[in-house]
């Protein structure tokens, strides 16, 4: 079972998750660890290479596990997080472990081993959408369900240890450091001023224009003020919504269309880059809804994380946010 | 100029480095970023090819960037930080800014292009910590000194632009989050306990011995308990010491040492592996000296940092600390 250390100086809690544990072997030709001519689990027909499903799309008369799925939702066959209700913290000396209680998921884009949410026809990005709200609802009323992450690691550069299109569903027991900053942060904000940060981030974004790629009926997308990494770029409902989930029909739809037509910039604007993408939004149970705004952040990966990143966790951005705005305004759709 | 520029919801700065900036084309096919070809400026006889030198060891007579140094340390051509006397924080609308007011330098390993901290003699590896204690103790005396950051990135994957063996020195007008959290650990759990939190944590590491590596006079070499990536590995020295500058002439001897045979562990076990290292040390001025005890950590870079590490700043370790400890003793040096 995967399991949680602390840190006993920060009190960060670190996943060691054996059951992804590698021997030392592996990592001297890391070439090697690309599955070389194996059969994509993602693709159709390899249904069976998975573990059994948690959620599929397909027609209503057909099995489960069957072809003929439009999204589809697995546990990850090597889990960081795995259901195993045991809460209990464990002491001995001077630290403290748990079990990495939780679930980690894959949800599989679509059949197509070659496309993306860049290149599927728009109502296949709002499947997968749907697939994330199920998902997240689900995860939500399990007892684990305290923090709920849902990322995309695309392309090795990122990540990604299979390049069929796929993101991943993390559930977890507990906040953590970054989220509950932001959270933190947020409450400060609303405590402060009596209004959403997000909110007024939105509003003078729209206003000075210089860092703005796009805006829709319901959303706006820019290159953040303080961007963490090149061409990072946000997806955030103009209007004030903090959890994720609770967006309606309308919005999914809109949703689908710009988060599909931004990551199309990057598609064309870098030639398929690696990217990574996160969904940041109201926890579980979380009461102060006014002060937070859920989000959407791609981050290309360009860079490397090296050791000033490592030692400070303070980020250097070689690329003007403006300018990184300008350049993905100007790709052609 | 960098600028330093504060994350509105967080309060974390983040350094925008014009001067590093690249434009777009520049990311899409990376690998003609690779200096193809071109003369290595740390190579011995291309001194002309850097900024002049703020610091080498070279036999008295010889004027300064000339030949026949050993160690020599030069500010880095693109710098994070930059010397320009101006500390205002200029606040437009919800954002902040300021200058990146400090000092970024490299510290050119030796002068032959193919050799490493692994695989030069001990004396020179000695020279090397004498040159960051040199430079530390100029850095502190400077007004921007507020805290200093020695690290090294070996290796493409971990984010060197440069093969010839370098350490960077950043001097900045601020602590970061990590060290912040970090200092604030550990005075809380002296503050509770009466004891160094490190001391503590050697004398647990030696007494169990599971995840040591490694123990001389000065000296104890270990993966820590909640290490953050595979193989991470900790030098600290045994007895009680907050501040790394401070150390003593034998001491360095030792570390050099102990520092060389570390390295050569990873250089051995995993051929020459992509790595960071850096020194996490009291801050210039820091009062609680009791609670601080400085460390060096070393991190082959085997994984990338992913979406989900990315959204919430918790760490994934897939390689279990007792395997990984167990792994580095074993290699014959």
């Amino acid at each position: 079972m995967p399991e949680l250390r602390q840190d006993p100086v920060t009190k960060h809690w670190v996943v060691v998750a054996k059951e992804r544990s590698r021997r030392p072997d592996d990592f001297i030709h890391k070439g090697k660890n690309q599955a070389a001519g194996g059969a994509c689990p993602f693709d159709y027909g390899n249904e069976a290479l998975t573990p059994p499903e948690t959620l599929a799309f397909r027609p209503d008369d057909l099995p489960p596990n069957s072809p003929d799925w439009t999204v589809r939702v697995v546990p990850n066959k090597f889990p960081a997080f795995a259901p195993h209700n045991d809460e209990q913290i464990r002491v001995s000396g001077m630290y403290s472990s748990r079990s990495a209680y939780g679930a980690h998921e894959v949800v599989i884009h679509g059949p197509d081993h070659n496309l993306s949410l860049a290149t599927y026809p728009v109502e296949q990005v709002k499947e997968v959408l749907r697939a994330y709200k199920y998902r997240y609802n689900y995860h939500k009323s399990q007892p684990y369900g305290r923090y709920i992450q849902i990322i995309i690691n695309h392309g090795k550069e990122a990540g990604a240890s299979l390049e069929h299109s796929h993101s991943q569903i993390f559930a977890i027991p507990l906040i953590p450091e970054l989220p509950k900053e932001q959270l933190r942060g947020a409450a400060d904000y609303y405590a402060d001023k009596g209004r959403c940060v997000y909110c007024d981030m939105i509003a003078a974004e729209i206003e000075t224009g210089s860092r703005m790629i796009e805006k829709t009926a319901n959303f706006a997308v820019f290159v953040p003020y303080a961007a963490i990494l090149p061409f990072e770029t946000w997806i955030l409902p103009i209007t004030h919504r903090p959890q994720f989930e609770e967006i309606s029909e309308a919005e999914y739809s809109d949703l689908a269309e710009i988060l599909r037509r931004t990551l199309r910039r990057f598609y064309y604007g870098f030639e398929d880059p690696p990217f990574n993408m996160y969904i940041h939004t109201s926890p579980p149970g979380y009461t102060k809804l006014e002060s937070y705004h859920w989000h959407m952040s791609i981050i290309p990966k360009f860079t490397r994380i090296a050791g000033f990143e490592l030692s400070t966790a303070m980020w250097i951005d070689v690329t003007i946010p403006e300018d990184a705005a300008q350049f993905l305004r100007s790709i052609r759709l």
